[in-house]
């Protein structure tokens, strides 16, 4: 028989993962603080809870979908979901939040007698919708085979990190580097541009060089070299400028709390927060190219122009210096 | 009738490019200020010139691999190579100096009545020896197509990015992209081992993920993960550190010339240059992550140990913090 999951989180992430539940054949009953949020998981067949806590008593996984750890830690214990689980319950975390208080819930959960995974996740919305998400797990090898079927019917893989943590961990270690990538290929294309050096040209050598990376191969910050990537719908998400700001902020967390030297990646998370409460709040990561830009001094590029642009070097010198 | 080459810089990089010219069919008249560089291209079947301006005189084509662009300046301009030069030569400049010496030395050239290049390299001694550079060149349609047999004699791939200097910028760019990546590869690793995270756990996830990039995937700085990677013979280059820090300084000289907003860039040049010059001297430049883990008051990582560890989190809360 099925296992029953209670999914608490039902938002633009936790609302389509959950219809996939559904899909695969799982019963779900679900629980959200937003009425609508509820009223949608219900139309996709997720039966409705009246509450967290009476979701998880009849459960035989919960799974949760929320903001940041301490919604995580207040539901886990605070609401009493540990407490009205029955013993055994495995607890599937797949929120992004911080190292610290992932450890603190699943040390609570195993506490309480049940076992627990944490497994955030890359692939966004459109990863959610399409059941191609990638989880990343932390947790013993018995919560980590419990919980994969479960994760195959919401993504396309699921990597055990190591224990309690490790998915937190791996996850926000990913995204540190892509985050200190892409500004280091908006630098890059920014300096070219001042160099007279195409886009194009730029894309070429580095694609194919020991400058490759996924920021700039799938993720092109300028548009024309990677017709799918973002800069070309005007920086449409994409990866949200807010959820890199908010994942390397937990990433600074995590740096400060190890005493780490990770001077560009503390950088990075400092320049993403201004840049997403700023011009970057509803816009791909990726835009922070023009934020570079802006702060150069220089005016946008047209990328057909650039492309096409064979002037001897020597005619911009007139460029801002 | 192939050309006449003039070989002006028989080093480390020079000696074997000038061989492989040789065993292309080519004429080779070398020069070198150092007596045994230019024993050993004699020994290769270069022929020895009394000067650089001598081997001038009688050449189609002269290519020069120096260490700056000072020298380059000097040699084109003060030491008369271009006055000694016939109209019509075709300099091909493979050093890597500066984009604003490269453009110099180009409109000198052109002043001279010839046609010039600007055409570093990626690959180093290796590919020297094996004939597998990039060349990234800058200039006219004209001199690239007649530069373009000479360095398909000495490398696998010859990229035409632009006009006169281009060739110095696409290198720049691409190096700092690289730079900086590779510290942000290696603090992510480092701050994954303050969190009990494994390096194959955290290479399994990145490289498969948006933290894919070259210096994770190919030239990882830790070992295990990638066994041809440097960190693996005790980070024996690879990729000197000390030509990582001349890179990014060249790129540096860039970003300030163009008033460009390249603040990780430039704290990359910063990181590498204290590193070139103190343990970092005769390392590979990803060696920069012990460097990072130093700082951190990390203890030397046992990758085995590391990659099997799969110990609760909570145990290692006596880490340093």
């Amino acid at each position: 028989m099925s296992p029953v999951i209670a999914f608490v989180g039902l938002g633009h992430m936790g609302a389509p993962m959950a219809a996939n539940l559904v899909k695969a054949g799982y019963r779900v009953v679900g629980h959200d603080l937003v009425p609508d949020a509820v009223d949608a998981a219900v139309a996709a067949g997720v039966e409705a809870a009246p509450s967290a806590v009476a979701a998880a008593a009849d459960a035989d996984i919960v799974l949760t979908m929320l903001p940041a750890g301490r919604h995580v830690r207040a539901l886990y214990q605070d609401a009493g979901l540990l407490a009205a689980a029955r013993p055994g319950t495995l607890f599937v975390d797949c929120s992004t939040i911080d190292v610290a208080d992932a450890r603190a819930a699943h040390q609570a959960a195993v506490a309480a007698g049940h076992l627990a995974v944490d497994a955030p996740v890359s692939g966004g919305v459109m990863g959610a919708e399409a059941g191609t998400l990638t989880f990343m797990v932390g947790g013993d090898e018995a919560a980590f085979a419990r919980a994969e079927p479960l994760l195959a019917a919401m993504g396309k893989k699921a990597v055990h990190c190591g224990a309690a943590g490790a998915g937190q961990a791996a996850k926000i270690c990913n995204n540190m580097i892509l985050g200190v990538s892409m500004i280091a290929v908006s630098e890059a294309f920014v300096l070219g541009e001042s160099l007279g050096l195409s886009h194009q040209a730029l894309y070429d050598v580095a694609s194919t060089a020991s400058g490759q990376c996924w920021a700039l191969s799938v993720n092109c910050p300028v548009p024309g070299p990677v017709p799918g990537s973002p800069a070309n719908r005007d920086y449409r998400p994409g990866f949200a400028a807010p959820l890199m700001a908010k994942d390397l902020g937990l990433a600074a967390n995590a740096v400060r709390a190890g005493g780490v030297d990770a001077e560009l990646g503390l950088r990075a998370a400092a320049l993403y927060a201004a840049f997403a409460e700023g011009a970057g709040a509803g816009e791909d990561f990726s835009g922070i190219v023009r934020a570079i830009r802006e702060r150069s001094g220089q005016q946008p590029a047209d990328h057909h122009q650039a492309a096409d642009d064979q002037q001897p070097l020597d005619d911009q010198k007139d460029q801002p210096s």
